[in-house]
């Protein structure tokens, strides 16, 4: 149900435009969330809490090419600008940034790059190699392209992507940028598939198949709250009875330095923390997902 | 001569102190020169044009350690806060910035690396190697500490170190810094030396055999300016006269790109544009020196 009176954004395809309205708006506060469009739900939860904690809510629309590895995928990446808008709108967002690639990328395929280093070659970096170094290249950017210059800046990430999420802390950190990082939890539907703009690559019955990454989490999340023995091959066994999923990896590992917890004897109970990640792949559709335990 | 009214500037040692210092000074233009002190007129001359252009003038005094390849080279860079400070009240300056290692790097040394690319590879890179990369990493802070927020901001760069200025500019246009590069002319000596901090490291006898570079130079930017074939050799020629000096490299480049123009026929007349690059080693110290020609 829509709320009957979102007002629409207004939408800015220039750097020097969203400056200028950044400025005129002379925000106390400025939430900014950075988007590759494709806008469903889970970036909504992201808008919404952007929205509560500022004055001002800035998001971008920009797929960026340099952080996919693989052109077919950017290609086939989902736009639509107008239904994007419309979510937009009906998360209060007051200004929406959707520039062309030229516009981002003025000065060419940038020379300096940002090297993700170890941290970036982990996980998702293994399988998608130049991925996050993209992905960082444009994050250093957009977060300058939205600085309000006066008061709080905040920027929202999905801790779906939570190597992603590591990374830009990082960054955020090791160059200084005057912003704080503020994660916002994973959305699910109600059967419990994380939400993502790839899910509508998915048949119904992919999308169901893919409801195995959800069973597995819950299965090893379920265990360390118990501080059972996790058992993680049990969990890859629910993953071989769904031949329509490829999993690529089902690790738990630490929450900051995304180093792999060792479980040197499978037979000991959980007791620290950890995060698990899942990566699988659906009629060639990748999907992500995460749970803190 | 001392200018009798200098105005001593505020020392900050602390991120937090610099940004409230320039937050309440709210300037409508800031000037920013970053330095490793060991101030000299060099310096001076930035710190200058940054007080004819800017409202406020910040400049940082911070050794990195990080573009240091050789820990004795870093050990034994002159550091004299007091002498620093001295320099930069005679030019005006309003703030100084001089903090501790650990105020910089408070996160550690940096995971996500500035990459510098080949760019950073040739000439000084070459010979000194990570130094480019160290330089971006420390600068891509610095230039946060000191953005205004508001109004213009410029920050200054000597052109003696040529490819310092051509990186930091790619750096801002691929990061998209809200910064404008100044390029600041060389200052030589009477005798034609470059000033450098390294410098006040020759004996006076090394400072002398050092002039070859100067001479090295305008043999060749005579014979550009006549429209005469370079012949590089000669400037090579002159090097090794003086033993003392050890010649790294005495190239042309393109003044934008770096890479070094290629004379094909050595009895072609000079009639481009290009940029004589020299790095030479006296009694252990590096010098650099160049000239658009």
């Amino acid at each position: 149900m829509k709320s009957p009176a979102a007002k629409s954004p207004q939408v800015l395809t220039t750097r020097a435009e969203l400056r200028a309205a950044i400025r005129a708006a002379a925000p106390a506060s400025l939430g900014f969330v950075p988007t590759m469009g494709a806008l469903h739900s889970g970036h909504e939860q992201l808008f919404r809490q952007a929205r509560e904690e500022n004055e001002l809510v800035v998001i971008s629309i920009f797929v960026n090419e340099l952080q996919f590895n693989d052109q077919q995928d950017y290609q086939r990446y989902p736009r639509d600008l107008q239904a994007d808008v419309q979510v937009a709108a009906r998360a209060g967002v007051d200004l929406v940034f959707a520039p062309a690639p030229q516009e981002v990328y003025h000065a060419g395929t940038p020379l300096i790059r940002l090297d993700s280093g170890a941290l970036g070659r982990m996980y998702e970096g293994a399988s998608r190699p130049g991925h996050f170094d993209g992905m960082l290249a444009v994050v250093a950017k957009l977060l300058h392209y939205a600085d309000p210059g006066q008061g709080h800046y905040r920027a929202y990430f999905g801790q779906k992507d939570a190597q992603q999420l590591v990374l830009v802390r990082r960054m955020v950190a090791d160059l200084d940028y005057p912003v704080q990082i503020r994660a916002v939890p994973i959305v699910r539907t109600a059967q419990g598939l994380a939400l993502s703009s790839r899910n509508a690559l998915l048949s119904q019955r992919q999308a169901s198949a893919a409801l195995v990454i959800h069973r597995a989490i819950e299965l090893i999340a379920g265990r360390a709250a118990r501080h059972e023995p996790l058992y993680l091959e049990d969990a890859v066994g629910l993953f071989q009875m769904e031949p329509e999923v490829e999993l690529d990896y089902f690790v738990v590992v630490d929450p900051d330095t995304l180093q792999e917890l060792a479980f040197n004897c499978q037979d000991t109970p959980f007791t620290g923390q950890g995060l698990i990640l899942v990566a699988a792949t659906v009629g060639g559709v990748r999907l992500i997902d995460n749970q803190p335990i």
